[in-house]
């Protein structure tokens, strides 16, 4: 079942026109011998900043989620919720681990819920060492009055937040929290339950908004767009150095930050997170491209698997198929992802396609993560997990076939859970799901 | 009380020759203008490797660490110790933040102690992610028979490591672990009493060993050279950041890994841990470098505040005053830092003199921090701590005095307590503490 180029073409919701021929063009733009070799410093693919029209997230909608916060603290009973420097921080503070480093002086949001006029609202506190309380007060923390509390470096910082928080009751801390500072909290107040977040509280982050859903759009296409530019100057003989390099200038010039790519040559793609060696790129081999890249604070992450185009009638048919298989095992799983389905169930349905393949046992990893603020963060498509998806859930989708020492393929997009409850990948916007190992 | 050029020079320790004239030559030798302007990429200092001939932890050290470890778990009746990868696992298993990047999977670092024929021995075993065993069991953890317990994707790891670990009794957790692992582990043993590790365990990183002293010792020796030589080549008009560019580079040069200092000019350095801009450096300026580097894991810390040489008539009476203030602060300080004292008392000593010159309300950090394998660890010379002093046990010893808008000043040299019990600052062979703001 290996597909000619035709089909392959014609699979694809590529741009590049629908029939055999137009094989012969893309392969005429492919370089067997490094063009870049004379100027390697100053690469650049004169790429459009595809984002520059998006906006990070405004100060409403930062209002919003301490509002949503507030609510559900209060109706779970809980006086406090706590976060380190972090994803979890960013998106209910704007604090970043970009923006304040965790060092052993704890700097910490804290929100607790005030009842005024029946109604619930949201207090907003940073919790920051007196000495750097200058610097603390810089952060700009989307809120009218955040109240900074500082404590001296002769103090216990957690008796002095404690004082502000009710002695009793539950206090939620955000799960990436560091122990020491969890076991502060616990002799601080010893008559409180203090526990890692509910779900009620970690729902709130997972399920994304237009602007949330608008910026991880925008953040995928750019990411695909880069792959297919540099896929397109990839030449036999170059290094997976060299690529990745590429890969980061390309990233950078479609408008992400930090952008980079775990890249992995023939047999190296069968490590799924990475061998040591920077290989050569062989006229048969696969070239895989994990790549993300960050926008306004969220990541893309795009798994393409591609292959020189005058490679297509050399490499194993074995690669070949193992190829489209990872294809439609992504396909089926999409279909299986809709709001309402259980998260382990969607992780299977993708295993039992490739049971029936015989390739099942070469899956290890999960299907997919979360994935917004960070680039894997809660719920997984993984077996195991009981976790319901909702609209406005994102997840990456990316079944993978590794035969150590041989082969390794991997196709990754992400979607979301739209209003209907129904999957839509993020590349939508620019073709979607890879086409072929020609067609990224 | 301000010193004298002659006196300045006079008091250091440094190899500069003890008179007056030399001075004449150190100004000679500062440019007032910028001589790295045409070439900025080839800068440098060429320096030799200072560190060329340390060696890393070798594994038999390795191996006393881990049955230390054991001996003190079972005498705490304790069943199990965990850590993520960081600072404690490097120093039990060799397994540092660099060589395995922490993510929502957990790999973890489990020692547990076994009694075969009444000797106490440490059972080291790694906790992996199945599909990442192969990477994992390339990590170099120094012991004979590590034990891989993988967990595939669908599992609960945690449930998998406690089957290894006694349901009953102490477990002990490094507190650098997040939350969710801590998490994890008091569900999948409920009965277990899972805590932070107790002073008895961390007192075995906090103590240091010979090998680790003279790791210290040199990187700091070498960072000390970088900043004097960096000193030799300022100039007024020159930028933070490229004073900054040009610490790094010496730093490598001098033979130290990930290198960098915060440098600050004139009244930017009243905010300890910096600003935000970009300042250029007036002829009457100070500038604050606080400089650190890697040897073989080991951070080097050592900040001076210098001034140009030919700045020395025209720089305000009371910023020389500060400098030597902060100077004698340090000295005192160290007087009182000896085995059996109790830390909070050495903060106290210095926080003491200082009132005796009124500047002690600008002095609003802690006196110093222990060091080694991270930058800042426990424990803390600080009010309010009541640990107590001990051979092998390694300080920062950094008074400084900032005056927001106007000055800034820090001074830091680390320094292990020796055999004797009496205090000794890793810049000893090379000088020591800083002589004047000339003679860094």
């Amino acid at each position: 079942m290996i597909r000619t180029p035709r089909d392959l073409l014609g699979y694809a919701y590529s741009p590049i026109p629908n029939h055999y021929e137009s094989l012969q063009s893309i392969k005429s733009s492919f370089h067997l011998a490094n063009p870049y070799k004379s100027q390697p410093i100053n690469l650049s693919f004169h790429l459009e900043n595809h984002c520059a029209s998006s906006k990070p997230i405004n100060s409403s909608e930062f209002h919003v989620r301490q509002q949503k916060l507030a609510e559900t603290l209060h109706s779970l009973n809980a006086s406090a919720y706590i976060a380190e420097p972090g994803a979890s921080a960013q998106y209910f503070g704007n604090i970043s681990l970009t923006s304040w480093k965790l060092s052993e002086r704890p700097l910490l949001l804290i929100i607790t819920p005030v009842v005024v006029d029946d109604k619930v609202k949201a207090n907003i506190s940073i919790l920051t060492p007196y000495f750097e309380a200058t610097r603390a007060k810089l952060l700009p923390v989307p809120f009218d009055s955040v109240r900074y509390i500082e404590w001296a470096e002769d103090a216990n910082p957690y008796e002095i937040a404690a004082a502000e928080i009710l002695a009793e009751g539950n206090v939620f801390m955000d799960d990436a929290s560091r122990l020491f500072i969890f076991d502060g909290f616990r002799k601080a107040l010893p008559r409180a339950i203090i526990s890692p977040v509910p779900p009620e509280i970690k729902e709130l982050r997972q399920r994304k908004s237009e602007a949330e859903l608008d910026l991880l759009k925008c953040a995928n296409e750019a990411t695909l767009l880069a792959i297919r530019n540099v896929h397109k100057r990839m030449y036999v003989g170059m290094r997976e150095s060299e690529a990745r390099k590429m890969m980061s200038i390309a990233l950078q010039e479609v408008g992400l930050q930090n952008g980079g790519c775990l890249t992995l040559f023939g047999e190296n793609a069968a490590l799924p997170h990475g061998s040591g060696t920077d290989r050569e790129l062989g006229e048969f081999d696969f070239a895989l491209f994990d790549c993300g890249g960050n926008l306004h604070g969220y990541i893309s992450d795009v798994t393409r698997t591609v292959i020189l185009p005058q490679s297509w009638q050399q490499i194993p048919a074995e690669h070949h198929k193992i190829w489209n298989i990872v294809q439609f095992t992504q396909t089926v799983a999409s279909r299986s992802a809709i709001a309402g389905a259980i998260a382990q169930d969607v992780d299977t349905a993708a295993r039992s396609f490739l049971r029936q393949t015989g390739y099942d046992t070469y899956f290890t990893h999960r299907l997919g993560h979360g994935i917004g603020l960070e680039g894997h963060e809660e719920p997984y498509l993984r077996g195991g997990s009981l976790d319901v998806i909702k609209i406005g859930h994102t997840f990456s989708n990316e079944p993978g076939i590794y035969i150590e020492g041989k082969v390794g393929v991997r196709l990754e997009d992400c979607f979301y859970i739209n209003a209907q409850g129904r999957p839509v990948f993020f590349t939508e916007g620019v073709g979607g799901q890879a086409g072929s190992p020609w067609d990224p």
